[in-house]
């Protein structure tokens, strides 16, 4: 099948909230002609990601947002129909980023070959594709799963999400979730084996529902969803518990202007990492530490400073200077005499 | 100097805000005496930390609180006066955990020898001890600062923030810092040698000073005061920058109860690492995981699930079920004929 014209969805207007049909457009334009180098593909299938949301708004995210008038962006599968590039034939399948449209022009370095005998070329969008790449490397690189400990994640039955359940239960992990029916927990429990799926919107207290998928608490929670869910996970991570930041989707056509560093959307945006410490955790290290910070002194590269009041009985009065900013340097009570000062 | 008895100062009641002298009772007990194994230590120095705020509530935290009627917790730098352990003798510089209290029974185990002529005992509590250490390995091994990179410290004159610094910048890092006098920045600048440091009572608009000091973005935030700074400082984290969670000093004496989970205080509770990621991060490892993936998904161990909608012009519309729980699976878009299916 081959069209004349070449269909595209543009972005007619940025949405306010969930996109209504008068922020798109349908245009038809002509079939675009490869260059030098260059490939003709159709579209085949198209993906739609919760992530596109993210690029219809003119804030600052990862990437540059779809401009006015742009035609939306998105990962296809598409075969090549005219190919100026060696590495092409025509008939070749890809997956290229072709967006909402019929056709692309693409340079070579563009496009991902895809052997249809490996599996559907459609998973080539889902689970062999951005989805599941994402599964695959946000739990096992950010968070680093041992055997033996609890995954719980969010939209459970999601491309990203049914796929990190999966990996984790094949990586020898407890894997609980939730997901918003009942048909997609049957899902979660019976095709993909997780130990334990609730569902969110009918389970009451999400809190009390993660306690009973997880009894032994949340090593890694992978978070989809942001919200009330992703706050109660959050506290219910174990000591040294890891959270990987994949998506915020409750809040992706949020109005209302929250504080973005109170948001895990941010986490995402600039991929930064929070981790809380506490130095009793490190004392395998104290005697090099120690070692180490000795001889900066000694050599004058670190520098400190002391304020030491006298008398035991100071000591309440003088322990809110350290919260009314009149404090200054390294605060002690000098209880008795020091035997090594002369 | 020996006392006839050992002076303590005991939690009377548990603070609203900021601790009053009424939550606090000095009393009288006899001086304890070592049993087999033991030292009598008679503390010279006693420390005044603001994680002992903390200890002050009977909320969950990484140590348990301390008992109403129990003595403060606290290390102090003691002398050993009576010994029944072998690898003490009587006038031995320890550090231990004492409390605020004159004298202490202590097992050897829990004593920590200090050699006076390293430097200053008093160190033991500050730049040697616990807020160096923590200085040390919650930069080094929680921030991981490269060469180059620009670090911001908040509390950058106090004990840990001042070490914070200097370690930096013996790691080569541009540091910048924010205390709440000119004599502390003043410090920071001329003996710490912090390349920027700015008054944050007196700076206006904290986002925009922090912007002046790191005009490069910041790549390690080492957060030790929580609340507007923390937030100012997370929003202009580089890509890929990290944020070691020291303490929340800000809000040690909040009385409102806020939303633990928004708080920074339960990353250091639980230690937890909150991380974001994006796909395009791991480009390097998607062949690998899509191989590793695909022989998953032949031997039967990783399913997945598809929702393919026909028609392009259906995109639009067909996006908003990502967000209103009707998708199932992948959402796919077929926008022309699959030639891979019969």
């Amino acid at each position: 099948m081959t069209r004349k014209s070449n269909r595209q969805i543009t972005l007619a207007r940025r949405p306010h909230g969930l996109p209504v049909a008068e922020d798109f457009r349908l245009v038809e334009t002509p079939v675009p002609t490869p260059g030098e180098g260059e490939v003709l593909a159709r579209t085949i299938y198209l993906t739609l990601d919760p992530y596109m949301r993210g690029m219809m708004d003119d804030t600052e995210s990862y990437d540059d947002p779809v401009p006015l008038g742009g035609v939306m962006i998105g990962s296809t599968v598409s075969q090549v129909i005219e190919s100026n590039h060696d590495g092409f034939a025509v008939g070749d399948i890809v997956e290229t980023y072709a967006g909402w449209q019929d056709y692309v022009v693409a340079p070579g370095a563009a496009l991902r070959k895809i052997d249809p005998a490996l599996a559907p070329i459609s998973t080539a969008l889902g689970v062999l594709g951005m989805p599941g790449l994402t599964a695959y490397h946000g739990l096992l690189k950010v968070g680093e799963p041992k055997p033996g400990e609890t995954v719980f994640v969010s939209a459970a039955s999601g491309a990203v999400g049914a796929t990190v359940g999966q990996i984790a239960r094949i990586k020898g992990c407890r894997v609980a979730g939730c997901a918003g029916s009942d048909e997609k927990i049957a899902y979660c429990l019976d095709d993909c084996g997780f130990d334990a799926c609730f569902n969110y919107k009918t389970c009451g207290d999400v809190a009390q529902a993660i306690r009973q998928a997880c009894p032994d608490g949340i090593d890694v929670n992978f978070e989809n969803v942001g919200g009330e869910i992703s706050r109660a996970a959050m506290m219910q991570l174990n000591l040294h518990g890891r959270m990987a930041v994949c998506g915020t989707i409750s809040n992706y056509n949020a109005t209302d202007v929250e504080q973005v560093a109170d948001n895990l959307w941010w986490y995402i945006v600039r991929r930064i990492r929070v981790q809380g410490l506490l130095v009793t955790d490190y004392e395998d290290g104290h005697a090099e530490a120690l070692k180490e910070m000795a001889g900066w002194i000694a050599q004058g590269e670190l520098v400190y400073r002391e304020t030491v009041v006298e008398g035991l009985e100071n000591a309440p009065a003088t322990f809110n200077r350290l919260f009314e900013g009149s404090n200054f340097g390294k605060l002690i009570i000098q209880v008795s005499d020091d035997p090594t000062k002369g």
